[in-house]
């Protein structure tokens, strides 16, 4: 059994990690924790997610120093962006596995957080070594990591739909991809403000041209994208639009049979034959669903996760699964 | 054209003040105002509430004194009951004819505010000539009234239903009338706070047993109720579903004749010969909207309303209509 | 391993059913049956309910003839009540245990179906032997039954919630309780329909004095009760809020002792020491979650639960738990 | 005062629609009906949308023959367009200006009918009269025409957006436009049907590359677009992101002074200087609001409007209001 530390188990992608490990045979919760200074210090994560009550009704514990919780196997930091690059080091110090679902460490290159995050990274060798947890895709570097940078919510379904069509070569790239995304609220983070408030929600776009996930998608891609962001009138899940100009010549049959060789033994993509996924289809559930239509030289390719879970918890469970050398849906399905 | 001024704009209730102001034949916008200490000071109305972009685009100026605006005719106070009941003296002062849609003077008894909104009442002389704005009933005192206590959202479709029913001593009172409200989010208020964040918001009992609408509905029917109001997962709209039971012997017909009697001629209560109201009846209307049922010595009442409107602008408008001498419904429908 | 046939998997009720059962280590899914004058025959489960998709993609069989289903050990009938009350003789006299989630064996009084239901019962005889699986309080029965009645979803929380309170004798019932619930638009069955369309639905009480889930729980409970469903604006969850007038001097402590009592080795029902429940509380989960505050010789409770889950699926997999010697949370939780 | 006949009153388009002409102080209702073999014939207006209880409550007339409502001045055809197509040039014959709503005279080829709405035209004549009633850019034809084909929802928004573009030749057309569009439920009409019920609505592309809206916009823009829609989970309301290559040099600044050119004195088109649209900013109003940013030669425009009212019933009733020289906002604002 791996000792497990969730750090800002206070949050809603925390919850969903506190719901895995709780169910995985081969973790147990060491501890929830929140930051000190926070006003949910002391209550049960059953108080803040009544979701999880009778199931897992531990407190959250303010942590202002990790050498309380050095001792376990296993860390997911759930938590700010600052914070993950604060205590990532401390833990990795201490010889734990850190499964970091912030973005302090998803890009190799320290002037990205200075433009895009607002602080000056202080561990730049942290980020040679830290592996990006698209588990589709880097499965090998995975199982050797110490650090793993679980990618951002948008990125997973963006990098899922595109890496296939590149990497194949399938696409005319002089004609920027152009993903259109509708994400639920809760991708907001659980905290008050008024742009989050019952009234204020309505579909509409934001970030535009500057949402920092543009960056992380480009980079990973190595190619140039139009990423455009919007707030949808849900509490969760992400459905990505994305239209690409394809090579001339390539087919509809092509494109399945690429996207059959990425994927068809991946347990937690689901691909398409025929249509496209709705959102409801995801909402819940661990996986990013994904289905296309070709026309004219162009293709739109749909995908569709729950932010929470492939996009954050899930698949945060899925690289320690493959880490650890589990099933890689152990609790997850 | 009275010069009118709407303090506390910014606020869901002040927005729709603004929209029904902006566009009656005999009021004029003279300002909008929100506290000094506002982050919304200086900003358009229509930036907070876009839908008013190209028809009202003022200012929301800074109100730490009402010198600068003493010389309107029409005062309506969209604030706090802290901040209504120190207003309200200096605009009457004036010589202002001042709406409240707050709590600060709707019942006649200064206790009530240290019991139920947690201050002592400096004004008490003025809870004595303040006329509660339940236009249907107190349509002769509002014509003479300098100061209008416009009543809370709850208790207008509460009063609006019983009222008629034991004014005909229809019900018998040894069982408590059970009111069930449900009512829209912006019934909060417009703030940021997790309770009214979007991922939180479902439908759900608050305030059990210890709401302040509930003496101020029973102190104004002069019975005993049982008041349970419930957040609802929408907006807008308050749906009461209210239980009594009836004195021996009385029927349908009767129950019908007595709210035909009230409501015949009332231009903002829509009465059902058949079925009751849902919510979407009257979202976006100035109406309450009554329908209900009986057997076996019981009745079940349904009243529906928009909280923002019959619930609190469109019944501050009314009352300044009766007022002044108006159409009842001008600008309204 | 129980072979296990779900009749009308094509519903909401019916799709939870597959995913119980297909995740129960001591049960296997032999056939999805729908009606043979269905369009959805020879679809795919997973088709209909994409949430399945690569989880069970078992195809819908058409069912005219129960011969070449009546090997199997376990039957779900998910319904319409008239084809439960045809289907479930045959599969009892074939020696399957039949766990029925329609209303057509759930009261022992052959008047009852006509007048509630619309249809003379030409069954008695099962009356008398079905067992009213209302799990928590019926554990022994269901032991050894062959046939179930999976109790109705809003006759399911109001019982859960008043039951003890009348065994106790806490109640004074001269005033009869009032059960004012809501309901999610699943609740209406997966059909078309004006009133379940996007556009139609809002809260609004349907069925008033006329719902036949009123004498469901008041047969059941044995004392009278006006019961006031709604339509919510929401897809899944049933919260009810329960008003009832107490014996003298009944105190909060003792009805907490009461229900803590009744179930507090009750793995399926969440007591709250203080607060009553919210509707998300429990969506997608197994629980009935029931609170309550007592003032002025009045007690409300307040009771929630998934009304697919706790209301319908979920208990029927307890009772087969129960029936089967499993435990009884077995693949619920 | 224009005598004023509403085919298709029961649908929601049409009950605005009746809301507007009843307010109208040049239009009155002479009447309102619906097809012979509708269910709703005999029922009220208000029976069928509550929300005009009070205000209309005429009768929907079962209307076979146009010989009893020929006298009328103004017809506004809010039916399906097969009907459309027949009736429009009996009202013609007899006299009448005919506000068409759907989609039969909108493109002058009558192959277009084949294609995209399976029917062969059958009054090609008509589609050389008929004016497209995109009011902002065809003001002056509307002045004189007899029959009017009001745009599509969608395509008014689109249109809206992209023709000042492509008039200044702003853009680089050999990158197709993407236009990703988000339209509520309402959008699919009055009518049961599976897909747009409550529990199966959630956000999802449809039509993808085969929508007819998609020659719509092509045709009146005369350049090739790539068109996505997508259902929301919002009873109404369209937001259009909509994603170009720009010629090269062309800055935001020049981009501002061209929609300020086209719309700086249309009072239904409100202009952003920063930021886009939410869709709360336009539901129950009659404008379209637009926004847009420009980056690395690319623009993004942001496009939002209520689809039942600038996308159908208030743009009617504006090419009304043009075509008889009345105040082009007359009722709507």
């Amino acid at each position: 059994m791996l000792k497990t530390l969730i750090v800002g188990a206070s949050g809603y992608a925390g919850a969903e990690l506190v719901a895995y490990v709780n169910r995985h045979p081969h973790m147990t919760i060491t501890a929830l924790t929140v930051s000190a200074q926070s006003n949910d210090a002391g209550k049960l994560i059953s108080d803040l997610h009544p979701q999880l009550k009778g199931i897992v009704d531990l407190p959250l514990q303010p942590m202002s120093d990790i050498s309380e919780f050095s001792q376990v196997d296993v860390v997911f930091l759930a938590t700010a962006h600052e914070v993950s690059h604060d205590l990532a080091p401390q833990f990795l110090a201490a010889g734990c596995v850190v499964f970091d679902l912030s973005g302090a460490f998803r890009v190799n290159d320290p002037a990205f957080y200075d433009t895009f995050y607002g602080f000056t990274h202080q561990h730049p060798e942290l980020l040679t070594k830290a592996v990006y947890g698209l588990a589709e895709w880097n499965h090998e570097q995975i199982k050797d990591a110490q650090l793993i940078a679980v990618p951002g919510c948008y990125p997973t379904a963006a990098q899922l739909a595109l890496k296939p069509l590149i990497a194949a070569d399938l696409l005319d790239l002089n004609q920027w991809p152009v993903i259109n995304a509708t994400s639920g609220v809760s991708g907001a983070g659980r905290k008050a403000a008024i742009a989050n408030s019952f009234c204020e929600v309505s579909l509409q776009p934001y970030g535009v041209f500057h949402h920092r996930h543009q960056p992380e998608i480009a980079v990973h891609l190595d190619a140039p994208v139009i990423f455009t962001p919007h707030l949808g009138n849900f509490p969760r899940g992400i459905l990505e639009t994305i239209t690409c100009r394809l090579q001339p010549g390539v087919t509809a049959q092509r494109v399945a049979a690429v996207f059959q060789d990425a994927y068809g033994n991946k347990p937690l993509v689901r691909l398409y034959d025929k249509g496209v996924p709705a959102l409801k289809n995801v909402v819940g559930l661990p996986f990013c669903d994904i289905g296309f239509a070709v026309q004219d030289q162009h293709i739109i390719v749909v995908a569709a996760e729950d932010n929470l879970l492939k996009g954050a918890a899930a698949q945060a469970v899925q690289c320690a699964n493959i880490r650890f050398g589990f099933a890689e849906t152990q609790s997850l399905i």
